[in-house]
């Protein structure tokens, strides 16, 4: 039995919980996606959101003005909100300013840096309180592709935004549940945010794709698990470069495909079709081999939100048929059998 | 018949020829590749070369100091010395002041930017020169994947240095002798020297590979060719991700496959292997295939460098029958076959 590691660096976080959430002037719900990321993983640290006059959704914890959610014991502002091109707008800027004055830490995942506005570093200084830009990748070495010790869990999709952050924060969940060693390793935002640490991995320099992932998940010597949040896909064109990286980083053991059935096309382009799952899991575990030959599937995470029960349930069954692996909804179903399945692959 | 396009933007250049190479105290021939590969292909920018007292190596052009270089008609100094890390030494900072001083404007390839150093910074205000930081990718969009007017080629190769510039540049030599328009487009620092114009595809934000090559080869109406070049390789662990999202990016309608024949293992990783021609291509093809389906393979570029005129005659042979595409030497022997290829299969 191992003991189970802390899931936030509390010790020395200049981002200390309890959290208000920013969600701004948010024109819909996916704008507010990383403050909802926290409330549905980490509620015990959600206080509160902060809201402007047009915003347009909600995360349904109270709302808070910024010396109220102070005085009610709040550490950190966390602004997550993802409006076009990661931009501070200057309401933002004043609200932050305003944040800090009432005595709140600023952490921020938008490409735009707390760091780089004067007013805002200003602020901070005058008020002794700390910034954190998440999406500012820590300096890593080049990959090189090395075996490390320790046993990883890499989450790979047909398209971005398919669950693959909540597919790993789920297996953590069921793991830790069964007592086992297994820690989520964060390369977005919002994992970021939920974990505590990570990696920005598509803020990294290309160069360096492989290599932040080595630095992510590092020799481990507990017989545990890493569970490598994915990002992207291998048929996105967009961002299949870091979907690559990753996979190579990483040197995954085993492979979970998530997918979304019924998605029209891939997330932005009308003009490219979602692949199937078969496809995608093939290139998967080509790319992988490339530095873990031995890497095997053991899973498929199908986010299945659109369909009713018995669809669901037919979607699921007609994947596992098809791949002869477990597939389960995280949302609806949990990763028990997946777990099962990586438990069978590699006993402990 | 096609006008042929200006190879440099020599108008509106803040860094333009002719040029003194800093080699500094280059340790061997491999850290002065930048300076060479200027001499190589644009002998008439390079009026000479400054050494430092521990250079161990040369370009072979005329020995110059600053002002010596300043009075003989340079108009700029091009620092692309690669060294570990790609770092600016004080020593070096102490030159580029006073190349400055000496009224040169200064262009560097390296990671560490010419605009960062305070001094550098001060003594080109002081005298009225340009700073140019090759390295510093320009901002790009995201990727779209869509389908863009005109040809492109792409060199990709089994490993990094293989020859995929030099061949670039041999393909636009033979494509522009023979009357057509041909286009080396450049994504590395030596390239982008040779060119004028260029993105440092591995410095741009790992979200922005294949944005920043549609952003390198937009639209072409004029009937020519993009000719783009690749970078790393599919099979490099720490820099696949860069190929990948160059593949997608170029959205190529024919690659050229380039090797080192005897190469005993990947640049940089002892413990893996080269790849095989006939793996690698496969691979290539079908990564660039997401982006266009209809792109073909119409030749292969051997470094034959270390062998003997006819072990590189015979492995030239060996890779056109196990491939079925012409297989030249472009240091050699030109690429004049693979361009017949080329024009074979895109009639103009």
């Amino acid at each position: 039995m191992h003991a189970l590691p802390q899931p936030f660096p509390l010790d020395d976080s200049t981002w200390p919980p309890p959290f208000l959430l920013y969600l701004g002037n948010a024109p819909d719900d996916l704008a507010a996606k990383t403050a909802r990321g926290l409330v549905q993983f980490r509620p015990e640290w959600c206080l509160g959101q902060f809201r402007g006059p047009d915003c347009r959704t909600s995360v349904h914890v109270p709302d808070m003005g910024f010396a109220q959610a102070r005085a009610a014991g709040a550490n950190t502002l966390i602004v997550g909100v993802a409006n076009a091109g990661g931009r501070l707008g200057p309401e933002s800027v004043a609200d932050i300013v305003a944040a800090l004055d009432a005595g709140l830490n600023v952490a921020s995942g938008l490409h735009e840096r707390l760091n780089l506005q004067p007013e805002i570093v200003e602020a901070a200084r005058r008020n002794g309180r700390h910034l954190f830009d998440a999406r500012n990748p820590p300096p890593t070495p080049v990959g090189n592709g090395l075996k490390r010790a320790g046993r990883r869990l890499l989450t790979v999709g047909t398209d971005c935004s398919t669950g693959k952050m909540y597919t790993t924060l789920s297996l953590e969940k069921e793991m830790r549940a069964r007592g086992l060693a297994a820690d989520f390793r964060a390369t977005g935002q919002t994992g970021i945010f939920v974990a505590g640490r990570g990696i920005p991995i598509d803020a990294v320099v290309a160069d360096f794709i492989s290599g932040g992932i080595e630095w992510l998940s590092p020799d481990r010597h507990d017989g545990g698990w890493d569970l490598i949040e994915g990002q992207g896909s291998l048929f996105h064109p967009s961002f299949a470069g870091v979907s690559t990286g990753l996979l190579h980083g990483a040197q995954p053991d085993a492979l979970v495909l998530c997918h979304e059935p019924g998605r029209a096309h891939m997330r932005g382009l009308k003009h490219y079709p979602v692949p199937d799952l078969r496809t995608t899991l093939e290139a998967n575990l080509v790319t992988a081999r490339l530095t873990n030959p031995d890497v095997v599937a053991v899973g498929v995470a199908l986010n299945t939100v659109r369909l009713s029960a018995e669809e669901a349930e037919r979607t699921c069954r007609a994947a596992e048929d098809l791949l002869g692996l477990p597939a389960q909804d995280p949302v609806r179903d949990g990763t028990a059998r997946i777990v099962d399945r990586l438990l069978e692959a590699f006993p402990c």
